[in-house]
């Protein structure tokens, strides 16, 4: 019962406009352009608590959601959100105890969210090819504590292969996915999951015709809308806008028998004529 | 590697339109309208194996994943679709390790999941005033092997509160989220969490009430839309039709002390009065 | 102020559940599942006035509107929806007073909303390559009272070009509609406009490049989604499902002098490197 | 063919980003921070062509849609879209020959887009209390050119009526609809029309309250969102943002006979118990 220590992550929230995401320090001060505040005086707190700036501006100190530190993790350009990866982890099982291989780490944001989720038995191995976006994902990583769960490991995949095996999903999130499937057909358990991120519906016709290729059935894209309301006391609304693409996801699974080709596209390819599932079949689908 | 063993749930999956979840049963044939095959057959395959119908059909084994499982629960009518809870998982920091209370049990299809995910060392305590859901709910937990993670308990919660304390997140699926609002406040540990699902906007603007009178903040509230994309060799497109609705998702976090209910009141409400955020809020807000 | 007249449409309303669209006849009975009513009884009638069938089932006698008749006139496969038309008609400037070409008659319910919308000084060439459709087209807009309004061809535009210039408006609706816009370049007024629908991303790209190298500009691709809110004393909602995909709206406009290929390529590829827009440029593309 | 001419609207087009709706002018510049371009080279050319700044950049002249113009007049906040106003159009069956009344005029761009539609034989009543708004629209209207086609008129339709009958759609845009549902029950014609646009949900229960009180029926509620999707030779992919909500629309059909309250409330508020519509019945609400 401590309270807040140096190193953790706090949401100092105002209201919905005014909120700053920051890492405790051990000495100077929170500083917003609505004033500042000691680190002394926000050490040993309780989350909850409400503090002051010396402009009289109020924040409670709330604990970040894991939503909160992956958006704040962004350092560069990303393309999974909280609301995709959320759906990701139900879709393909990504759960405590899974082993998941993460292509292209990126800014460790997403790394960072599967570690969370499959400690403390799981295993997240992670492989960048840029040695500068390695670091970043690192640095993050251990930010947040999650280093203990991940292995990074600069590789590039496209020509080197996992080198691991043993592999339940794979998550890619690189602009070439297809160049990834044949090696996530070896290093994947038997009926294992794939998953893509992309952001075009060029580069998901390239993925579907590779994981045919390469021994995959059920092939599924979808993509994650998600929409603000507004509940106040002048009435209900949706927010006027939102954020309406961040990429389309794909999901396959690993058929081991079905590893002739030919046989395996056409499971892929082979989708009913008349392409209008019916509602029954659309709800078990969610 | 001793492959299917009874018990097992397993997805036989032949094309987008054609796949069951069955559980696999000691003796007997898994059946469907084309075909059958004895489970002695099944029992032993590794998942991704193909089999085949006495009417010819083939299936591939394939092991669903905690979204297929989620769904293949439903008994009744519910609201919590996978697409919902995915989001509920990160916007909530429901992970391993934490300490959930659910209010409502439902069919136990979230409460599995629920469970699924703050295994091994977090727990859920699930509450449900009507001993035929309450019943079932368990059955439903049980056979997907999550009762060790689950405290089940026959209750009304809104009339005797949740009789634990040191909740880290509440989630309330019940149609009147309201009447649960001061307990909720009680059992939860310092800045801990509330989620609830509505379908109603007026079920949110009673929900807000209440929440700003027993200390809460960052009310927000969320609709996830989950839109299949067709990517087939004849073009890329969007499924015709969708669940266009299930549930809007309510977040909140309670402010120890804020207890005093005009002062919090006020800390909800006080939305700015443009309420346009500018892009870079919005986009902090995914 | 005689009343309804046999060959009017009109909309028998019970609730939003039970309701049909019926062409009045000069003798015989109205007929549903829930009884009849001779169609002596409705003619004379004022539009708003309540009827019964034998059986004790009351309905409103309603004017159906444009949205209504469109959707009842279809025979076959569509595309077009009045969500879509709506917004077309705005995009592209379908007004009364202009001149329109169609591509692909179908069934002739776009036809009917066009000349609809034109007459009485507009007018629409529509054109068809297959008989059989051409003939269920003229009969649909005769019987809706629009063939004044319209000249239909049996015509395949792709290899015989329209046959007409100083159109307005080019309206596509063929699976290719990328043959049509080197003679849609040629039929068109300086800065006429063209829209085109398709299903499919692969089909946009492909209008894109031929447009691009027929001297159009300012090519724009919308989608037009439509949800339906249930407002209830019990609450509200959404409606649990939706259409979520008929047609992208692809929109472009002449420019005369851009004629030199490379040139006009250029102006509809060379988008921004950085394609988000400000908002400020967002709002105004609505 | 005199070419464009002083007073016309003309859309300056470079690019996606880089575009200006401008009026012409007699004498002086068109200017930009792209540069500038005596009036008098633009006098006298047709749509179509490509003028250029004195700094070089590029512009096609091109003749602005409907939905630009609508755009363009916007001075204050409004909540009519293109989007909405073109499926209100088909929906209510506002084309040529009807007699409109609008309720609140705002800065006349809906009043402008009604007023194009019903012309030349129809003609819009448009109604707004504030006399400095009243002025704005009149002025835009006529710098459209579609004064002749519409009567303005300071006056609160809460309070003191219609003043006109024999309306075939009341088109409503103020913050308190409820207000003008009995007198509109009045001015309406049989069956007539009734269309609303609110933000809100409680502003819906209101006005669907109001409706069934005063007799009308087939209350019905659609929201309209419109997606651009981007078609490049990178790849097609959705755009990242978008206005995600603007108004609801709410449409009602006058019963004359149904004018006995409980009567017609009950037939608003008698929707299935049952609320999901078949597949069927769906489709056709589109």
């Amino acid at each position: 019962m401590a309270g807040i220590t140096p190193g953790e992550q706090v949401l100092f929230y105002h209201d919905e406009r005014l909120h700053y995401l920051r890492r405790v320090l051990e000495k100077g001060d929170f500083e917003c352009h609505k004033g500042r505040i000691p680190w002394g005086q926000i050490i040993g707190r309780n989350y909850g608590e409400v503090v002051k700036t010396h402009m009289g501006t109020s924040f409670t100190l709330l604990s970040p959601s894991l939503a909160d530190l992956m958006i704040g993790v962004k350092r560069r350009t990303t393309i999974a959100y909280p609301k995709d990866v959320g759906y990701m982890l139900l879709r393909a099982s990504i759960a405590p105890g899974v082993r998941v291989a993460e292509v292209g780490s990126g800014s460790g944001a997403l790394t960072f969210i599967l570690a969370r989720y499959v400690q403390p038995q799981g295993h997240v191995y992670s492989f960048e090819r840029r040695p500068e976006f390695l670091e970043i994902a690192m640095a993050n990583v251990a930010r947040l504590g999650m280093e203990e769960f991940v292995t990074f490991e600069l590789r590039d995949v496209e020509k080197q292969g996992f080198g691991v095996r043993g592999i339940d999903v794979c998550v890619v999130d690189v602009p070439e996915p297809w160049g990834i499937v044949p090696h996530a057909a070896k290093a994947l358990v038997c009926a294992g999951r794939w998953v893509s991120l992309s952001p075009t519906t060029e580069q998901l016709q390239e993925t579907r015709k590779a994981l045919g290729k390469h021994g995959f059935t059920r092939f599924e894209v979808w993509e994650v809308m998600l929409r603000e309301m507004l509940i106040r006391p002048q009435g209900a609304r949706p927010r006027e806008r939102m954020i309406s693409h961040t990429a389309y996801l794909a999901f396959a699974e690993i058929a081991e028998h079905n590893h002739d080709a030919s046989n395996a596209q056409q499971n892929i390819d082979n989708s009913p004529a008349d392409n209008r599932l019916s509602l029954q079949d659309e709800e078990s689908s969610l």
